[in-house]
Parts: structure tokens; sequence; C-alpha cells
């Protein structure tokens, strides 16, 4: 069950579509700048000179070095794709400052070096110790493979070296383990960068320590004079330790920790074959998929917790969908595709990806959603920054890195899991291929895969048939394959002797779909979004005269989707005829015992992702169905 | 303009009904003396004995004092309706114990007095001082009415005495009015049962300083140290205080506070002759009628501020709708009744009292909801008491003096808003009176009005057409008149000379009716909720296998009343056919592009009010039309 497959490096991928080659070039201009200024306008970079003094402010914060961390994870990742002197050159000093911090035990936290060290590991609760030394960790494994130095990667090992003698199961180390989860998964990546196994087994540690009775966090806080009924969550649920994880069945708490929770688990069930871990990720995952998540591939619509509430309870307008949430999906995802290559995990990847993931920062790049609704008033709006600015980095950091979603090697076999167009480079059976994808996708369902290298070589191509997809033909060179009988888990496999003059056409049906959600969701009774291809739609009240609220979409309404030229630098809107309601009757009343006559109206529909780009205004993804 | 109509005096009034007498039997048996006991249990009588000394818990609570003086109130009118010798003494108890902690200069107020004297009257804005103030004198009043006697009056007249001495515009007095209000509406009950008019003067000044510049908050926060900006409401419109109340159109604020202030304002405008602020009073009603109040008379939809959102802001499972604002909804309501006869506010006081208002109560009578949405997920249930409890004695005072709710007298005219078994005695036109009601209301829709009198008199009898009534047929003796042309303003006037053996019957027909909500109203969308007479109908859990989220109702299904003697005491339910989810296709799909197929389910609505009295389960008001 040794994971099979692997993500192509990103340096092999080139993105070169009409749709995210612009993304991802404001991400690399305006976004990472942005983030960077901010940062120093904020004391968070300031703080790695650990000259805080008491009385001072701002005082670090908790989980400042987070954001620094997550920084460095993108701008590696954008010189890896797209060189830049003047990024590497900020990279570099960042690198060099966050490493000047680290203290000669090998520690590196701002705040509990600078402001309260007499505190260091006495809350791991509520502190974000650990989850700010694995930030840190997948800084410094990114900063290594796009710079090739070890600048970073020594002094996080150290960190993680001197991590390994504190915690763990021999007699006088502590048995905790993080209140926000991360270090796992940065663990892993530590494991695989290094070689080194006592990460993958500080990883584990922390997964299969979790939860146990006596129950480290009551431990801790009674050390700390503290009743540990006294915790403001109520439960240790609130951060996936009310049990083993073994045990989990529901995905409960804070999603964004339950997120780094399972891709750290799903990870440690790869490296190690451990099947039985595997099955707790998967029954997490349908859990999670069939029950609490977003049309959108938002995820954690309760607010008081940042997390999960009851099964189908998916309030729209109160929706909380944390961006990081919808990140931390991908990210575990996307692992689960990697060690099953089952289709259903590709969807909810590019579900979120296309939707969530992508309304979390405006066109321009320098604006982000924290949390991201289905439908507005018109009061909710990207800021700049926040307080608590986990998301534009992790934002930041995801977008740079994104040709690793599109490709999946195995020995065998090359798998497309995205349908954007550029190539990825690769070796095969012996043989250097590039593949090359032709495709307006998500604009349109047409895509051409073509192949260049010296000699054929054999292997199969693995295509992914979307499950938002409902018919689709396939052909290579002319030749048609059937589509509905060949494809497995979500795939079709060609396997033949590739040479530079094959084909491989697949024409993906992408008209305008209905979709209704599970008669359980009682917040969209009655109710209907649109989706074209991946992309789920919105109404948005800068496209109608008609307030939203009084539309109501016929069953029988033909929708048509237009490419606008003009509109976000190109993009496809849904149009079609709706009916508003007709007010003419009401006069002053509020109530009354006839139905209310409509009138026809237009309806112009926008990708979700792009809401909240022109002038404020309500925003529905979910339309009453007249 | 000086107000036509008075009420019936409570004494005057038998109520011997199939619905309401039940519930004001079990007010007064079970409510009354629940709340007694539990202001005992918490120090609230305790608090007058004035031995409270630092550190002691608990501490007297600057709202206490009106928990009190609200239970004083309603034994008060509890013993007018059914004289009581136990709750008579322990009236006396209170009464006596209220007064003897007045202190010389006639101050009275329990936290004051006992835990800060220094601040008296330092903060009118946050410490319901004059609030509380003006609840005692409401109870002096009730009390005097009840028990003839003055030993509560004269106490609360030295109070007013002091307050007007305090307040006021001459040099030396201070400019201040209520953060909370009630002491305007308290002092125009206190001019009307002594007939001093200085009390109705310090209520115009209140009013009408209200909102002034300079802002007397403002002032009042400098003295006290503070930045009035840092006020938590963030703005003075959470009181009414942001304008001068005669350039106020839109309700807005905290729902309770509006309430009182706007029955006080019609009080002085029925008192002072004033056009202009009657004409206030009827925009804001306009406004809050047409746009603010759920289908139930809830008003104050907003959580954060216990008060008004937007227009048409109307979330059913998040809707604060407090109790006590749907009480003050039908103290203002009933006042302009009187001033202006109009049957449109007879008709949102009948909605409020059936609906908001009785719900805020347990069948039992012990169990109370400060908060009444209008759907639940099974987890909202009455609760004994509060530690803000200032809605269970509101609503046992309310229920305890009902009987003034039922009809009104002028000179010429007898009018009957309330259908209610029972009798109203009066004298008019030199004659005394006797005026029958025979009805089954709210169960069936025939009324039988008779007279007993000894000899034959002659007067107008003003009897209501309900705003929910399309149909209705009207005889007197026999003879048939007709009901749609001759009424006006919501009311039918026979006028002639009665004698005892005259019969008017009304019998209104009073169908199930499906209600929609304004198409504003987004939370309604493609809904709606169920009413027959003034009763508004509820789904709950209890009745059904299928969960009430799947249910659907037809626009064709056929909806029944029938009366279920064994239910609730004997309520009328509302059954029909609907349509449940079928949930056969959708496997552990979350979203999908069909549309759900339904099977029929049958289906049983129950009266509003008495919900929550089972087991615990979901409850909706509004169903998705299917």
């Amino acid at each position: 069950m040794k994971n099979p497959f692997s993500p192509l490096p990103l340096a092999s991928v080139t993105i070169d579509d009409a749709f995210w080659a612009l993304r991802l070039r404001v991400n690399r201009e305006r976004t990472i700048p942005h983030i960077l200024q901010q940062c120093r306008d904020t004391g968070r970079i300031d703080a790695f000179r650990l000259n805080w003094r008491p009385g001072a402010e701002p005082v670090p914060h908790i989980f400042w070095d987070s954001d620094v961390a997550k920084w460095i994870e993108a701008a590696s990742y954008s010189i890896t794709v797209d060189p830049d002197p003047d990024l590497k050159a900020r990279l570099d000093e960042m690198v060099g400052l966050v490493a000047s911090a680290q203290q000669p035990d090998g520690y590196l936290n701002t705040h509990f070096i600078a402001v309260e060290p007499e505190n260091r590991w006495t809350n791991l609760r509520d502190c974000h110790e650990l989850y700010c030394a694995g930030h840190l960790m997948e800084a410094a494994v990114a900063h290594f493979q796009a710079a090739g130095a070890r600048t970073l990667l020594d002094p996080l090992c150290r960190y993680a070296d001197y991590i390994g003698e504190v915690f763990g199961g021999r007699p006088g180390q502590k048995r905790g383990y993080p209140g926000h989860e991360e270090i796992e998964l940065a663990l892993v990546k530590l494991y695989r960068a290094t070689g080194e196994r006592r990460y993958l087994e500080l990883c584990r540690f922390f997964i299969e320590e979790r939860g146990r009775k006596p129950h480290y966090f009551d431990d801790e806080a009674r050390v700390r004079g503290e009743d540990q009924r006294d915790f403001w969550a109520g439960t240790y649920a609130y951060m996936q330790a009310h049990r083993p994880v073994r045990g989990q069945a529901e995905p409960v708490g804070h999603a964004v920790r339950a997120m780094y929770l399972y891709a750290a688990m799903a990870d440690l069930a790869g490296e190690t074959g451990d099947r039985g871990l595997l099955d707790v990720c998967e029954r997490l995952w349908e859990r999670l998929c069939g029950r609490k998540m977003y049309i959108t591939g938002g995820i954690g619509s309760a607010r008081g917790i940042e997390g999960f509430a009851a099964d189908y309870d998916l309030p729209n307008e109160a929706a909380y969908a944390e961006t990081c949430a919808a990140i931390g999906l991908v990210f575990w995802g996307r692992r689960m595709l990697e060690l099953t290559g089952d289709g259903r995990y590709a969807d909810v990847v590019e579900r979120a990806l296309y939707n969530a993931v992508l309304g979390g920062v405006s066109l321009d790049g320098a604006k982000f959603f924290y949390d991201n609704p289905l439908a507005s008033e018109g009061n909710h709006h990207r800021q700049p920054w926040f307080e608590c600015a986990c998301c534009p980095p992790n934002l930041a950091r995801l977008l740079a890195s994104l040709g690793r979603y599109v490709y999946r090697l195995r020995e065998t076999d090359i798998a497309v899991d995205l349908y954007v167009q550029g190539s990825g480079k690769f070796t095969i059976e012996g043989r250097d291929v590039e593949l090359s994808q032709e495709t307006r996708y998500p604009w349109d369902g047409a895509v051409t895969v073509g192949f260049a290298m010296e000699r054929p070589a054999a292997f199969g191509l693995l295509l992914r048939i979307p499950g938002w997809c409902r018919a689709a033909r396939l052909s290579v060179n002319g030749e048609s394959m059937d589509v509905a009988g060949a494809a497995q888990n979500g795939y079709v496999r060609i396997e033949r002797a590739w040479n530079p003059e094959d084909r491989v056409r697949l024409d993906m049906d992408m008209p305008v779909e209905r979709i209704r959600a599970h008669p359980d969701v009682r917040q969209d009774a009655g109710r209907v979004a649109l989706q074209c291809g991946p992309l789920v739609y919105c109404l948005e009240g800068a496209d109608h005269d008609v307030p939203l609220q009084r539309i109501r979409l016929p069953d029988a309404a033909l929708l048509e989707a237009r490419f606008a030229d003009d509109l976000f630098g190109g993009t496809a809107v849904i149009e079609g005829e709706a009916i508003s309601a007709d007010l003419s009757e009401w006069g002053n009343k509020l109530y009354r015992t006839d139905s209310t006559a409509g009138t026809p109206c237009r309806m112009t529909a926008v990708p979700y992702y792009a809401w909240d780009n022109r002038r404020p205004g309500r925003m529905r993804v979910w339309i009453p169905a007249a």
C-alpha cells in the first residue's frame, strides 16, 4: 500500500492557460509582495530579531511565526516556477533572519523566546508552539527544494531533533502533542526531504498519542494550576483530541486543525503501509464530503468553533467556511488521491480549488476572505489583512504550488488530474517525456493531450473523467474510445507506445447544471445552485436591477453559458430568464394568503470565486426554484 | 383627539372560555407562585432588606427591582379577578417590604442603595435606575387599584416627586432620561391614578428630551471619565436616543425599549391631544408591522442587540423575538387601538397575544422562553428562570390583566376587540349593562353576543372583523346584516335600543390558510405558513416519523382542521397530506443534478404557542412549498 503515485515536481510543470495563469501571475506579482509587506508592517518580521521588551507594542503573537513561514514557502515555490532575483534576495533575507533566531538548544519561536521564555511547552493545548514549528519545517523543506541550500533546512532539523528529545514515549519525555495540528504533516515532509526516519517516527508519536487517557491536556492544565474543565471550547473534540484518532469516525471541531491532522494521517498511512489508518481517513472523508461540505468545497460551517456543525447543517449567509479549511481539504484530498488513485478525491480537490479556495483572494490579489459565505446581503468583503492572518499566506503558498496538483506519476503511468493548459515533464520507462495539454478548461470541456519525446515510449495515460461530467467523448488519433465503459475510479487508462504524433482528445460536455442539495440540508430546501464544469456560479447584485431576494429560477428556464471577454479579464457567465416577484399587490402588507405573481427578468450568474470584486451588493449561490 | 376609548376595568370582565380560561388559571395557580419563589431563591426579595455587604453573593443586580415590581403587578391583577387571601397576604408582604426600602429622600433602588450608593444617577445609559423606578410605579398603581390601599402608591409618588426634582429642564436639574425606557408609560399611569399633572409633565420631559444635542449620554460618560465612543452598542439608536423622537421614522435598536417608548408616546399623544406625536407613532407602527414583524407577532429579530434588524430580515431559526418585545407590542398596539379605534391595531395585538406572547410560557406555567424562534433543530427549550428574568413576570402580568384587552367603552359605544367567551359590565347612557359572549373562539368563528340590563339601552355595539377573516355573516335577532359593506376600520357598528332578548350572531369563516411572506423576506422564500383564525401553526417532530426538514407542502394539498380533545388539554390541529423527500436515490451524495422524488406523508400542524411542550424535537413555522 506504499504510496504509489507522486506528483510531478513543481519545476517540471508549466501552466499556460486561460484561467490559472493569470491568477498565478497575480499571486506572484501582487499577493506574495503584499503579504511580506503586511508581515513587515505588523511586526511579524521584526519579531525574529528577538528584541521585544516588556511593555512594547506590538507583542509578538503566538502564531506570528507561521505567517512568515508560509510566506517563505510561497516565495520558495514561486522562484521555482518563475526565477526572480528580487524575490530570491528577499527570501534569502527572511531565511537568514528566521535562522538567526534559533536558540543554542535548537528552539525557535519568537513569542516564547522573547515574551514568555518561562512558559515554553507549558500550554500545548492553546499556544500553537508545535504548530509554528511545523510551518517553519514546511518552509525549510520548500526553501531547500527551491534553493538547493540547507540554510533553513539544517536549523529546522535541529529544531525537530530538539522537539524529538522533549516529546515522546520514553521516560522523562513529555507525552504531549499539538493543540493545533500541523507539525505532523511537516515532519513527513522533513522525513522525505532528509530521509531521516526519526521525523516520521515523531509524526507517528504525535498522531498515535493524540486523545489518549490520561489526557495530556488535562495533566498540562493541572500543572499550570488551571482546572481543565475551564477549557473555553468545552471539549477536546475542538482539536480532534477527544479520543484516539483510530476511533474517530466523524470530522469534528476546528476544521483547519482537522484537515492538517487527517492529511498527516494519510501521509503516515502511506509511508508505513498502515491500512487501518487509511480506513480511518476514508471513513472521515466520506462523512465530511457526504454531509458537511458546501457545494463550493468550503467546510467548517460553524462560526463559534471555526469548524464542523452537525451533519447537513450548512447555513449559507452565516457560513464560516474558512479559506484555510478549504485549503486544508485540498491538502488532504490530494494525499488521498496520491495514495489511492481514486477520482472522487480529485473531484473534491478540484471543487475546492476552483471555488472555495480561489474565492479567498480578490482578483487583484491584495484582499482576502477569511470566511466564505454562500449568500450575502452585501456587507461581507475581502480585507487586506487580518489580526489572525493565517489565510492570506496559506492561499499564496497553495497557488504558488498549483503545478503539483496537475499530474501524478507512477512507474507505469502518468495521470492527468486537472485539466490545465501547459505541460509536465517526467521520466517513465527510462524515457524523458513532456506531456502537453491544450485546453480552455474550465471555460470549455475539450482537452487535447500530446507528447514530446525523443523516441516512442510505452506507458499508461490516465485521464480523469470528472464527477461533474455526465457525457464525454474520447479519441486517440481520431479513433473513438468508450469512456463510460473504460473509466475506473474516475479515470480512463490508455496504454500504448506513445509517440510525438499522437493526439488524445477528450471532449467533456459542459452544460449548465442545476444542482440540488440533499433534502436534509434544510438551508437549501427548494433551491438550486448553478454549476458549469467545475465552477459553481452565483448571482450578484451588480448584474441585476431587481433585488436578488426576489429572483426565482423556474425549473424550465433555459440557461446558457456565454463567454464575457470584458468581465474579470474574461469569464463565462450563465444567462437565462428568471422570475422576479411582483410587489404590486403587496402594498404595505408583510403577510398574505395569495401567491405572489412574478414577472420575467434576465438573470446572470458569475463564477463564485469572482464575487465581491465589483461594487458591494447581495450575493446568492442557492437560488429559490419556481 | 383626547383618547376616546377606555378599556373596561379588569374587575368588570369575566373570561370563561375554552382557550384563555385554562391559561389564566395556570398563570394564577402556577406561574405567579413560581415567579415569587424564584425571586426569593435568587435573592431578589432579600435585596429589599438592604443588608448586602461588600463581598457577599449574590450582589443585588441593577434590574432586580423590576422583577419584583412586575410580580406585584401580576399578583394585584390576579386578586382583582380572583380574590385569593393567600396571594393577597403575600402581596401585602411584598408591598410592605418594597416600601420599607425607600430612603428618606424618596429614592428606592436596592442596587444603588446597597451596592454603589455613590453612583446614584451617574449612568442612566446603562444602569436601569429609571427603568426600575417605572416598574415600581406600575406596580404601585396596580396594587392601589386592586387593594384600594395607598401603601405602595404613596411611596412611589414620593419617589416620582423626588425624580421630578432631580430631572427636568430647570437650572440645576439633570436633563437626563432613561437608557431603558419604561418610566415614561409608568408616569402616565401614575398621572391617571392620582390626577397629578406633574407626572404627565415629567413623562413629557423624558420623551421630548430624548436624543437631543448635546447628548446627555455623552455628557454623562465624560463625567464618569469615560469616552462616550466606547459605548458597547456603538450607537444610541440602540435605545432610540439617536435623535429626538419626533424625527424617528424606523423602529431601531433594542425592541423592548422601543415598545415601551412608543407606548408612552401614544399615551402622551392621547393625553395631550398631540396629533404630531400620534403621527410619529403611526409611522413607526406601519414600518414595524409592514417590514419587521414575524407572523407570530414576534419582533426584534437581531440577537446581538435584542432588537431590530434591517427591513424584511426575519431569520427563523436564529430569530431573537424576545417574549418581552411581543408583550411590549401588545402594550403599544392596545394604546393605539384605544386612541384610534382602528382594527389594524387590534389585529396585531391579537396576533401577538395568541402566538408570540402565549408561546413564551409552557402549558404547565413554570417554564419560559426568552427568545422565540420560528424554527428549531430541537435544541431550544423553555427554562424555569433566567439570570435576566424580565420575561416571566412580564408574561404573568399581561396574562393576569388579559380582561382589559377584550372590550373598549366610549360614551356611545361598547366595542368587542377580542372574542372570548365571558362577559363585560359597563355603564352606558346611564344604564348598567352586562354584555355576554358565547363562543369557542379561536377554535370556531361563531360568536353570539347578548346583553343583560334592567331596561333597554340605546348604544352602539362595535364588533371587530379580524384582518384574518375573509368572509363573515352577521345577524341581529336572526336578521342578516351586510358585513363587508358595514365594516369600517375593521369594526361593524350596530346601533339600536338593546334589550335582554337581543342576540347578535357573528359567524366568521375560519378555514386553514396558507400564508406567504413578502418576497423581500429572503428567509421565507418558497415557503408557506399555516394559520387558522388568529392562530399560527407549526410542525413539530413529535407528530412526525419523517424528519421535518424533508417535508414539503404541495400547493394543492387539502388541509383540514380537526379538534383533538386529548392534545394540550384540547386544541385544533391541522392535518393533510404532504410530500416527504425520498432519499433512496441519494446514496452518500450531498449534491445531485436530479430533483428528488417525494413520497406522500401525513402532516400534522399544532398551534405555535404550544410547541416544545412534548419531547424535544424539530419545529418549523415556515414549510417549504412543493
